[in-house]
């Protein structure tokens, strides 16, 4: 795979990503783990809940997401994270939904102060099989240009 | 432990979160599950990379932060998540780091349609044990108030 420098990024360019299916061990495994609010790992509760059933952690349709985006990113020559937008959530995953990400690079500028680099940022629209959508979140990346020098 | 609703919280309280350590095996099996960029999860990648070495996904600091922040919250009525302001990163997580979440309730807003529920933020500020920042970000709920109806 050709490596990807931030002077080969373009903006509005889509990324392919997989889609994801987020089940239901793995929903209680990340609440227990992250998020342990009860409708994420506890199904009497969960039913009992304005859910009616267990729902993801947020955060872990996020990660799960982001996995798919990372792989579909290729080898782009990501230098660190910066940061993350504001994520926007609209209806819950449920245990076997499957999620498609729309995802695309924007935003890039190259840093004045050290011309060797770039920011960059992925935006992504997440969407669910009934396709309603779930979550609206992005990323920003601090990417290295091809004349790179390690500082 | 007495049930918190809405109208219970007070702007700008604050949660005493336990101090979050985040290991060198957690990092490599978030990364590998979540966000496999090679500074999370393969360390001679990591030596070379402008970190230095291994770092963590910035999803899985916020993740283990929201661990002790919801365990902080008590058994407050929280009806949903609705959205995660924005997140800024400032310094990396290595292996071993120590973090301490300075978190606080805000914004609360009851809500217009619906007045047994509100609306609340809570903003967290995570420094590392050399009392550096590392991220900065914040949640928005949906909680109910003490005369809420299940519709």
């Amino acid at each position: 795979m050709k490596k990807k420098y931030f002077d080969d990024l373009k903006d509005g360019e889509h990324l392919h990503c997989r889609p994801v299916v987020i089940n239901r061990d793995a929903i209680i495994d990340f609440g227990n783990k992250f998020d342990p609010q009860p409708f994420h790992i506890d199904e009497n509760a969960a039913r009992e809940s304005l859910f009616g059933g267990l729902v993801a952690s947020s955060l872990h349709t996020l990660s799960a997401c982001t996995r798919v985006v990372v792989e579909a990113q290729g080898d782009v020559a990501i230098l660190s994270g910066v940061g993350m937008h504001e994520a926007k959530m609209f209806n819950p995953v449920r245990p076997g939904d499957i999620l498609y990400v729309k995802a695309r690079w924007t935003d890039l500028n190259k840093s004045r102060s050290k011309p060797d680099r770039g920011f960059a940022s992925i935006m992504c629209k997440v969407t669910n099989q009934r396709k309603e959508p779930v979550i609206e979140y992005g990323y920003r990346y601090l990417i290295a240009c091809e004349n790179f020098t390690m500082p």
